[in-house]
């Protein structure tokens, strides 16, 4: 490393801070840029300084936008009864990509994890039990991931809204679409016979 | 992808055009962005930035360098024997990080390459002939890649040097240290036969 001159080991360095980029990678990545043309280096550059610079949360929902009320939260159109819960704005997009929901969402920036020292104030909770207070939310779709983060996040928001009129429900486990049910793990194929739906 | 501001689709096609980086590994590299302090994203956008402006080749022996002449070239402790020629400056870093070589380098910038319209003319060929007719240079050693393209330029190298004083050389072939014999293959095996050593 030592034989790289300052500018480039800082850059392969930035490179590296990045998730799933070791150092070899990251050296690929600098020269990559070295051998760009100037334009696309700045184009470059200017969309990481752009995103920073426009990306802020929306105020209902805290997913990522770049106006204060996200696309979704000023579409009335959208089915108001339902509030889908989701961990990460990349989940949202995921169950947005499914087209299969109508509803509205609400990101938490995070799951419920005491080994991280996660609690529930340090994820955008309190701002969903406000919400619902004024919200005419019928049911309460809990999306965070089938992690031990995500469950034990699911458990916290349903126990908070025990007694409340609000339905509060899970994702469904199963078997993936098109998945082996040979290489299935036994928790998965256990929730899968657990849930089984009557044809 | 439809589903993201303009600004983070933006960044997300930036990160897709780096090298081995797919659409699932650009959503994360753009999200890892959007979460990241705006100091650490703004240092990021600079270290792209400042190596294009400072990165340039060696005028000797076309190394990358922020100088005119590289720190190599300038080292006049350096044996002046010798001249390595490799096809990138990642070649010629991992030649110095061996500590094994102490000439000088000559970086080609590609390769020979008649499938992809590389010629001699489209790498630093003429400039690498220009400078042995000017050097005390003795030996060559050409440390292309051992790539059908590498061992073209390693032969266009040596035909045209045919003649002249100086030794041409090329990498040994053989097993890699710490391989294992078994799954070595067969072409490398019978390279590391022919040339064996007496012990």
């Amino acid at each position: 490393m030592s034989k790289f001159i300052p500018s480039i080991s800082r850059l392969i360095e930035e490179f590296a801070k990045l998730p799933g980029v070791g150092k070899k990678s990251a050296q690929r990545l600098a020269f990559h840029i070295i051998n760009m043309d100037q334009s696309q280096a700045v184009s470059f550059a200017e969309a990481i300084l752009d995103v920073k610079r426009k990306v802020r949360y929306c105020e209902k929902c805290f997913n990522i936008t770049d106006q204060s009320i996200c696309d979704i939260c000023n579409d009335q159109r959208r089915d108001h009864d339902y509030i889908c819960v989701v961990e990460s704005p990349r989940d949202l997009i995921a169950i947005e990509n499914t087209k299969e929901f109508h509803g509205y969402y609400h990101v938490l920036h995070g799951a419920i994890s005491p080994m991280e020292g996660i609690g529930p104030n340090d994820i955008k909770l309190k701002e969903l039990i406000i919400r619902l207070q004024s919200d005419e939310t019928k049911e309460l779709i809990i999306a965070t991931n089938p992690s031990i983060e995500g469950e034990a996040t699911a458990m916290y928001i349903s126990k908070l809204l025990k007694g409340s009129e609000i339905i509060v429900s899970r994702l469904a486990h199963g078997l993936p679409v098109g998945g082996d049910l040979e290489y299935a793990d036994e928790i998965t194929l256990a929730k899968a016979i657990e849930g089984r739906r009557n044809l």
